[in-house]
């Protein structure tokens, strides 16, 4: 009855966006790389990865005391990815990356995230480590673990999580002493730890906080150490997984109870200075951030190409209206395009904003401070809204396939499921928010946003967008100088506002560019139309309740609400 | 670690939204009696089905060529559900229902449904067909099936579905013969029929549409037949479940594909007219629609109160800018509050907008033409913005949990799982949309609809609510002079406004009533008072979409946007 159109990684789109948007050509001039990195990540992900995403989610990964075992098919896929180089593309060169763009690898991993995220999760938790390794890092620690995590050879992890220590890094408990040597022994338990054991590979290196004895309370009392699974002689390291998790979605991916110094303590090295733990926690995370924010690209891509097939192939109904009786596939139905187009355009617009954030950090990362500063901005746009798009699209995915996409089978659901977790881990969206308004409002004094603001005032040409604008910069005064509370209170419908003025631009810019009558500049034109035309007064409408403030929220006992 | 509180049904607000926004005290003088059903439908609900809903999660309906079999204790739950006469509220008399407001009813079944909608199916496709045969049924259909139907003995089902025919249930291909005894022989495959098999009752009344010999083509070519599983004699109808779906949720209610007439025809009765089952299904349909806006209610209050649960047990960080550096319980912090507030004020709201709805019905089972007509114009909005309210505050639950939310155990993932099917079944609600435009807008020439908004329009006070109003009267009168295309391209997002409107009027006049300092007049306030400041305007942006027309929609070629 339906067709089922496998994944095709939108490589004409990521160019056109890598051109337009990224303008990537002033960050390397070698336009054949380019589309080597993005034909062949294509080629990988929908001939290896993509037919792992059903399995991952019916199989999942499976824990036993010895370990956990992933599903067939998953092992064969990873080998790919290290022979492939798919880790190397933006990793530094004297750690035997090639040293790409890091908005070239955003493509890369949207494209994995897109064929299976439950599988692209451990690349992803690698980059941040590879980030935290370079930046912080001993020369020992480069020389004698980075070539191998880059290459893939030896993922790596981020241990954070506590039960009591969540959002609130800083109530961490887990302890590490000196062991005489120079190294450290870590006792501890971490919950949440995304492909924390697994046998897709021989060792994992393990990035844990911990508290040093005597440090102070807080995140500023945490450290960061290297704590490998298999120590440089070859023996077991006292870490193990105690459990996994039963969750909505991502079941390929093992979230992990670790317990580290079950028999004494697990043997672990300083990344960076005692008590700098945060400091590389946030280089790890920034990564992160944004490669989160690409989860739900990803996801949105796969979800609207199904969507697509899917309305392309179903016939029902006779259009409404028409000369004709007979039934129609469900496309030519106005509500059901609308959905269609609702879901290229915000999918669309999440992944400009996405690649235009890389390209800032690429920038900085070559010595524009202003664009580091930029990118910092973006940073919790791309991952808040980025994961809020991902959710509606799966979510309208599941609606345009009818009573099909609430049958498992049919793999929308599967999409909703696993892109439920995005706006929840690398700090909740929540939290992104009040980063917006907490830190990025006010960094450079005011102008690192200001400037984003007035660079798209300058650029924009449709009245909705400037009227956007408009909102945001009075919204940004009204916030700076407001207290704590309502500043947090306003923060989410803020950032939303942000995200969609920040993405309607960009796409604006694209339609400008996408000449012709091709059917990708027909899309890309329509995308960004519908864009300002439904989303952007959308966004306008989160006006009020941005600046109406804390009162309202805190009139009533919270228990009365239950 | 977190503080997991059981449900308690919201008897006090039921009857405060029963008392005044229903008015029910017109429909009924015995204030006692409202109560009694209140509070022994909250026991029921609380005491005996509520503790299903994880077993049916986590075991679910299972099917064997023999049949389905339920989890442990649903069968003594439905034993609880006949005996305690919980189908009976709002049956009518003469077929040993209690003839109670449907209004008063609807509260039974929110109650079932936040307690485990799995569980509450049952019941409410039971009574979709107890409407279709009290209107339409013979006099032997009432007198031999009627009241064991009403009391829950025989639950009922409603067969429309097939693989061709979802929407467009003209298409369906189910073959009825006469039989020569003035029965007829039923031949044919439904999918997704809630509950067509299981052991929780002796007998099954199937309601199942089927196509005559030289019936007219389309939807004026389909009858009504009433087929039991269990014939007079006490032999067993030609019918089987052939299979059960795997669904994203609603596990414990099994979806099943029927077969009926394996072995020469399933034996049924016509119900109304032949070619009369349109009308029928419509009878059906509309109690069900109403029902399943219900569903959205019931998931949200559920919901809801586990997210406050959790987020006055969960301790996270200090308050931004808060003079202590202590850690406070997450409801604290500026943006969980509003999450918090917001799921309120939408439950609370969609709860008001259905319960009109039905005193609406009601009234209109009293001989008032204009109110029955307002509840026709009201039935849409109440199944498509009460659904979409059920998946956004399950999902709002979901991160208000964090990681937690995230892990099955929690419970609050199963509320976004089994939400979701809401907006799909009994018409999706893009189909609820284009019955808006297409029909409800033009309903008594237009006046149904126009009366609706100048009631509100008189009674509303705040500005927000006002330009709200102007802004659906404005859209009515393009939207009726618009094109198909144009109409239907604006329905979703006209709906979504009208929804608004309408519980925002009803809120602020719940607000108005809700005098003095109790939690429950604050929260009340508070709750309206949200409603009018961020989701009227939120209604507001929407605007734009609804009046913009198709033509963007159309210009693009519908595979290019794969």
């Amino acid at each position: 009855m339906a067709v089922i159109m496998d994944l095709r990684c939108p490589v004409e789109e990521q160019r056109f966006v890598l051109e337009h948007v990224v303008r990537i050509f002033e960050l390397t001039n070698d336009s054949d790389i380019v589309d080597a990195v993005l034909e062949g990540a294509a080629q990988y992900a929908e001939g290896q990865v993509a037919s792992l995403n059903r399995i991952g989610d019916t199989v999942g990964a499976k824990w036993s005391p010895e370990g956990v075992a992933m599903p067939k098919g998953f092992h064969e896929a990873y080998r790919g990815f290290v022979e492939g180089g798919w880790g190397t593309i933006s990793a530094p060169e004297d750690a035997g990356g090639q040293g790409l763009p890091l908005s070239l690898g955003a493509a890369v991993m949207e494209d994995l995230n897109a064929a299976s995220l439950g599988f692209a999760l451990c690349p992803m938790l690698t980059m941040g480590a590879i980030e935290a390794i370079e930046a912080h890092g001993s020369e020992s620690q480069k020389r004698d673990y980075l070539p191998r995590i880059v290459s893939g050879e030896w993922p790596a992890t981020m241990n954070l999580t506590e039960p009591q220590a969540g959002s609130d890094v800083g109530a961490l408990r887990t302890k590490a002493v000196p062991n005489g040597d120079g190294s450290w022994l870590i006792t501890g338990s971490k919950i949440y730890i995304t492909y924390g054991e697994h046998d897709l590979a021989e060792n994992i290196i393990h990035l844990v906080l911990a508290r040093t004895p005597d440090a102070p309370v807080g995140t500023r009392g945490i450290s960061l150490f290297l704590v490998p699974k298999i120590l440089p002689d070859g023996s077991r390291n006292d870490l193990r997984c105690a459990s996994i998790e039963h969750k909505l979605g991502i079941h390929a991916s093992p979230t992990c109870t670790m317990a580290y110094g079950d028999h004494g303590g697990a043997v672990g090295w300083l990344i960076g200075p005692e008590h700098g733990g945060m400091r590389s926690m946030f280089t790890m995370m920034n990564n992160a951030r944004l490669n989160v924010g690409l989860q739900g690209v990803g996801i949105a891509e796969a979800a609207t190409q199904r969507a697509v097939a899917y309305a392309l192939g179903r016939v029902q109904s006779a259009r409404v209206g028409g000369a004709s009786r007979d039934a129609v596939a469900i496309h030519e139905h106005p509500d059901v395009r609308r959905m269609l187009l609702r879901m290229r355009a915000l999918t669309m617009g999440a992944r400009a904003l996405a690649y235009y954030a890389f390209g800032q950090i690429d920038r900085g990362h070559r010595g524009d401070a202003q664009a580091l500063m930029r990118g910092d901005v973006l940073t919790p746009l791309v991952k808040a809204w980025g994961t809020d798009v991902g959710c509606e699209v799966a979510s309208l995915g599941v609606q345009v396939h009818g009573g099909m996409g609430y049958v498992e089978e049919t793999g929308a659901a599967q999409y909703l499921r696993d892109a439920r977790i995005a706006p929840i881990y690398e700090g909740t969206n929540g939290i992104q928010a009040a980063d917006l308004v907490g830190r990025k409002l006010g960094l450079d004094g005011g102008l690192a946003f200001d400037t984003l603001i007035a660079d798209i005032r300058a650029e924009v040409e449709a009245p909705a967008l400037s009227a956007l604008a408009d909102a945001v910069e009075i919204l940004a005064t009204s916030l700076r100088a407001a207290d704590h509370d309502d500043k947090l209170a306003g923060s989410y419908p803020f950032l939303t506002m942000c995200s969609v003025l920040t993405a309607g631009w960009l796409m604006e810019r694209q339609a400008r560019a996408a000449v012709g009558d091709t059917p990708f500049a027909q899309v890309k034109r329509a995308a960004a139309g519908y864009l300002v035309a439904a989303i952007v007064p959308e966004a306008l409408g989160l006006a009020a309740a941005a600046g109406s403030g804390a009162e309202l929220l805190y009139s009533v006992p919270a228990d009365a609400l239950a």
